[in-house]
C-alpha cells in the first residue's frame, strides 16, 4: 500500500523525529503533526537548567519550531491540537483544537503516536494550588520561571527524588532557595542500590539540602500567606513553593479506547519496528513498552535518547522501512551539583528480585592518572550473575568521568560481557584521561580475581548483618596508623597495618572467619591473600572498604536499607 | 613443577605489575626484580608533564620504590643492575651492577622479561650533542628539566610527532619556548589519516608552532654558542634545545642472544599467556608482539596500559595461573593543546592497506546538548568495512567528551559490531553529559542511513580527485546566504539553500552525477534525499561538509597526501 498520509500525534521528540525521519523516506507522503502544546521540540531535558539560570535563554530552549518543519520538512505541524480519539475502521482522527475549541477529523494512511507521558500527582489535599507545580513541560517551566520571578520564593519543597526531582533540587539551589526534599522510599534515586543513594544524599545534605526520607507527602495548604506541607511522619514544612516529581505515567488513554495493546508495565504494546498491535499504528516515546536488554523483559525507558531513536524508527517504518530498536539495557545519568551519578543494567536488588544470585563489587579508583592534577575518585559498583559470571549492571558515582565509565560499561553489557573480560577491553590511555589500570579494567580484574579464587568479598550490607547478630568473626583493619586518626575502625575491629600482617599472622586463628579491610580495598585484598596463602580457609574483604561502608556517618542504620 | 624462584627483568610498568602479581600468587616464591635505571615504577606517560610544571613535583612521578617493593611484596627489587645475558640451559640470569661495576649471576626457576623499548636515534650528525636528548626515561626527563632551569633556552625543535612528540611540544610550549617540529612523513600523528592529522596541524600553528612536514632530519650542530638544526630539505632552523622522538624500538636483544623467539614486528613473540618460546619465561610490555584484535595480525602496543595488563599475566602465569590477554583494538590518545586526539582501530589507509574496501564516514556534532552551555563540536571520522558492515576504525578530534567516545567505540569494536548497530547502544543521556542523539549514535544512524540506501556519501578526497580531474559534476552548495559569507563556496558550486532545493530541482539535469554539501553534512544529507526521491540516481553527498575539507586553508594541497 502506498502511503499518501502520515498522521503524528505528538511533537516533542518522538513525534518531531517520526515526522523528519518519514520526510526523509519519502517526497510524496503528506505529513500532518499535532502537537497538544503550543512549541514542538522543545529541549524537554534542559527544562530545569533553565530555573536555575544554567540555560541562560527560553529560546535556547525551542530547538524547532512549527515554521521550521514546514519550510524545511514540509511537515504541517499543528499546535495546540488534542488528537482526542482514533478511529481504526475509517483511519481517521478526531482532534480537538485548542485555540478554536473546534473540533476536526483527519484521516491517515499511517499513524504513529508519540503523546508522551504526564506526572504522576498524588491523590492528596492541596496539590491544586497555586504554588504547586509539577516540572514536565515548558509551559510547567514557564509558570515556575514567573513564580520565581515575581513572588521571589525563599523555600521550596520537592517532593519525590527521581531524575527530574534532583535535577530541580540542584537548580532551585543554585538559584538561592532553601530546599527540603521529601521522598517516599528510603533513599534518593530508587534505581540505585541503597549504599549509593547514600552517597548522593550525603552530598546533596553537604550542600545545604534537607532530606527526609520514607515519608509521603500527606497535604498542602496554605496559612496566612504562606504555604505548609504536611508529611505522613506528621511532619509540618514551611514554604513557598512546592514542586512534585513523583514518577510519570504513559499517555495511553487515546490508544486504549482505540485498543491497540497496552502492555504489563502499562506503555503502549509495539514489535522492535515500532509497530503497535495495529499494523497501521506506530508508537514512540515516553508512551511505549520498550524491552530491558538485560532481562528481555518489558519496561518503560522514558528518555529523550530513546524517544529520539524510537521516533526514527517509526517514522521509517511508518513508511514501509525495517528500522529495528533491540531494546535498553538501562542506561541513566543525572548531575547533582558537583556529582555525576550513574547508572547501566540492573542495581543489585533489582538483580535479586529477577532472582539473579548477584555478585556485587566495589572499586574506588581515581578517574585518571593520579600523579596527573585533578585526580577525582570514583565509586563504581559492578552487578554480576555469579554463576555466569556475567555483568548486569553497573552504578558510577564521582565528580568527573563517570559518564565515560558509565558508556564503556553499558557497552560492554549490550554485548552481554563478563566482568571479567571488562579487563580484555583496549581503552584510551594518556595521564589526563585515564589511569594506566582504567577504572572499568580494574572493574574487570577485581572480578577475574574473584572468579580465580583470589578472594573472597564481603559487602558492607553483609558485614554489617554479621556485626549486628553478633557472629565469631575476626575483623582486621589493615589501614596505617595515621588512616586510623582520620576515620576510626570498625567496632571490635583489630588494628594490624598491612605490612606487618605477615609478622603477625601467627597470633591469629586461621580456622575463624577473618575479614579484612582497609580504605578502599586494595590493601585488604592483598591481606586477603596472605591469610589465604598461609592457610587461612575462612577469609574475606570488605568490597570497596571503609569508603563504601555507609552506616557509621549516615542518620539512619541498616534498619534503613530497603530491602 | 613448584616455582622457588622468580626473576623479573625491567621494573617500571610490566616487570612492577608481573612482581607484584606473583606476590599475590604465592608467598612462598623468592622475587628478585632488576631494573637497569635508578627508580622502578615511576609514571612514564606523565614526564612531558613534568617539563612544563603541569606535574609539579618530581616525587609525584615516582609511584612507587624499591623500599615499599620489598616491604609490601618481599620483593628484592635491585635497580642499577642490567641483566645482560640469559643463561637457558642453567636457568641463570648473568646481572652487571652499574653501581659497583661487578657481575654476579642469578639462578630462575622462571623468569619474566619486561626490559621496555628504547628510542629509535637517526643516524645523522650532531645527535648526541648536549643539548639534544629523547625523552623517554625519567634520567632524560631530569637531565631536560636542568637544562631547562640552567640553560634557560628560549627555541626548541623537536624531531617527530607522535604521541610523545606533540606531548613534547605542548609541554615545552607551555614552559614558554618557542617551538618548531620537523617530521619526516606528510603529516602529524601517522596513526591518523591525512585530514584528521590536518586539524591537529591547524591547532598546534594556531597555538604558535612552527611545523614542517615531510622533513627528515639531515645534522645538528653546534655554531656560535647556538644550535643548528638542518634538514633533508636544505632549511635551518637555529635552536637552544633539540627533543628527538621519531620512535621506539623493543628492547629484544636479550631474549634474541637466549635464542627467544622475536616475531615480524621485531617484538619478543609470546603466546596469549605472556609465554615465550622458552615455557619458563614470560615477557610483558614495550619489548613483546601483541596481537591486533581489529586484523588478527601481530603489531606492537607500547602503551602503560598495555604493560600494566600483560605484566600482571606474565607474573600469574610464571606463577602456574592461566590468565590470557586477547590483544588491543589499538587505541591511542593525546592531548595536544586544547585538543584531544584519539584512535582506535585501523585508520582508512591502514584499512585500505590491509585489504579491505573502507567506508570513511564523517560525523561533526556537539560532545552534549547545544543548548547547555560549553556545547563543543567533536569530529569523528569512522572506518567500516564496506561489503559486511564492519566497524574497523575510529578516530575523534575535539575540545571535550572525545575518550569517552573513543572508549564507547573502542567497546564496540572489542565486539567486531557493525556501525549500523552501534544505534543500538544504550547510551547516557542527560544535557551536560551527551545530546539525545549521542555523537556515537549519530554515527550509527549515518551508517544507517548508508546501508538502507538513503544516501551515497564522498569523502573531501574523492571529491578534490574529481574537482581536479575536471569531472563534469554538479556541485550544490546547500548553505544560508550568511554562511557563503563566512566561508566561500567550493569552486564551481551552485548555490542552492536547502530549503529552496525543493523548488530549483526542476532547473537540474537528474542524470548527471550531482554532489551536496553544507557545513557539517546534515543539511546536504537531506538534499540528497530529496534529489534521489525526486529521481535523480548519481547523487552523493560530501561526508563531514566544508568543516571537514582540509584543502583550501592548508598550506599544501592534496598534492601532499600520503597515500
Amino acid at each position: 500500500m502506498k502511503v499518501r498520509k502520515l498522521v503524528v500525534v505528538g511533537g516533542v521528540a518522538g513525534g518531531a523525529s517520526a515526522a523528519a525521519k518519514a520526510r526523509r523516506c519519502s517526497e510524496e507522503v503528506e505529513i500532518v503533526m499535532y502537537e497538544k502544546g503550543p512549541d514542538i521540540s522543545y529541549a524537554n531535558c534542559g527544562l530545569p537548567y533553565y530555573l536555575s539560570g544554567v540555560i541562560e535563554k527560553r529560546e535556547d530552549l525551542l530547538i524547532t519550531s512549527s515554521e521550521f518543519f514546514r519550510r524545511r520538512f514540509r511537515v504541517d505541524a499543528r499546535t495546540r491540537c488534542e488528537v482526542v480519539e482514533i478511529d481504526r475502521k475509517r483511519k481517521r482522527v478526531v482532534v480537538n483544537n485548542l485555540a478554536t475549541g473546534l473540533t476536526e477529523e483527519e484521516a491517515y494512511d499511517r499513524l504513529v503516536l508519540a503523546p508522551g507521558s504526564h506526572p504522576i500527582i498524588p491523590p492528596v489535599p492541596g496539590v491544586d494550588l497555586a504554588f504547586v507545580s509539577t516540572l514536565k513541560t515548558l509551559e510547567d517551566t514557564d509558570r515556575i520561571f514567573s513564580f520565581l520571578k515575581e513572588k521571589k520564593p525563599r523555600r521550596a519543597v520537592v517532593v519525590g527524588s527521581g531524575l527530574i526531582g534532583v535535577e530541580a533540587i540542584e537548580n532551585l539551589a543554585l538559584k538561592g532557595l532553601e530546599i527540603t526534599a521529601v521522598e517516599l522510599a528510603p533513599q534518593l534515586l530508587t534505581f540505585l542500590d541503597w549504599e549509593m543513594a547514600e552517597k548522593v544524599r550525603w552530598h546533596m545534605q553537604h550542600k545545604g539540602v534537607k532530606i527526609h526520607l520514607s515519608e509521603g507527602l500527606a497535604s498542602v495548604e496554605e496559612k496566612n500567606g504562606q504555604g505548609i506541607v504536611r508529611t505522613d511522619q506528621g511532619r509540618e514544612i514551611l514554604t513557598d513553593l512546592v514542586l512534585i516529581s513523583v514518577g510519570i505515567k504513559p499517555n495511553v488513554d487515546l490508544a486504549k479506547n482505540a485498543g491497540l495493546k497496552v502492555g504489563i508495565t502499562g506503555g503502549i504494546k509495539v514489535n522492535e519496528f515500532m509497530q503497535t498491535s495495529d499494523p497501521d499504528i506506530f508508537a514512540a516515546g515516553d508512551c511505549i513498552e520498550t524491552t530491558n536488554l538485560v532481562t528481555g523483559k518489558p519496561t518503560l525507558t522514558p528518555m529523550g535518547s530513546a524517544a529520539n531513536k524510537e521516533g526514527r524508527a517509526a517514522g521509517a517504518n511508518a513508511l514501509g522501512r525495517r528500522v529495528a530498536i533491540k531494546g535498553f539495557t538501562g542506561t541513566i545519568i543525572v548531575k547533582v551539583f558537583d556529582l555525576t551519578v550513574a547508572k547501566t543494567g540492573l542495581s543489585e536488588r533489582e538483580a535479586s528480585l529477577e532472582g539473579y544470585s548477584p555478585l556485587a563489587l566495589y572499586v574506588d579508583p581515581s578517574q585518571h592518572a593520579g600523579y596527573y592534577p585533578g585526580a577525582k575518585a570514583l565509586s563504581i559498583k559492578t552487578v554480576t550473575d555469579r554463576d555466569s559470571g556475567r555483568l548486569l549492571g553497573a552504578q558510577v558515582i564521582g565528580e568527573e568521568g563517570v559518564d565515560k565509565r558509565i558508556d564503556v560499561l553499558a557497552t560492554a553489557m549490550y554485548h552481554h560481557m563478563s566482568l571479567e573480560d571488562l579487563l580484555n577491553l583496549d581503552l584510551a590511555y594518556a595521564p589526563p584521561y585515564s589511569a594506566a589500570r582504567d577504572p572499568v579494567i580494574i572493574a574487570g580484574a577485581v572480578g577475574q580475581n574473584y572468579y580465580q579464587g583470589d578472594w573472597d568479598p564481603i559487602t558492607p550490607q553483609e558485614l554489617k548483618e554479621k556485626m549486628t547478630s553478633g557472629e565469631d568473626i575476626v575483623l582486621i583493619d589493615v589501614r596505617n596508623r595515621l588512616e586510623l586518626k582520620e576515620r576510626d575502625p570498625l567496632p571490635g575491629a583489630i588494628h594490624i597495618p598491612i605490612d606487618l600482617l605477615r609478622r603477625e599472622v601467627e597470633k591469629l586463628d586461621p580456622h575463624k572467619e577473618t575479614i579484612v579491610y582497609c580504605a578502599q580495598g586494595l590493601r585488604s585484598y592483598l591481606g586477603n591473600r596472605i591469610l589465604n596463602l598461609k592457610g587461612f580457609k575462612r577469609v574475606k574483604t570488605l568490597s570497596g572498604g571503609l569508603d563504601n561502608w555507609m552506616y557509621e556517618m549516615g542518620t539512619k542504620d541498616s534498619g534503613s536499607r530497603t530491602d
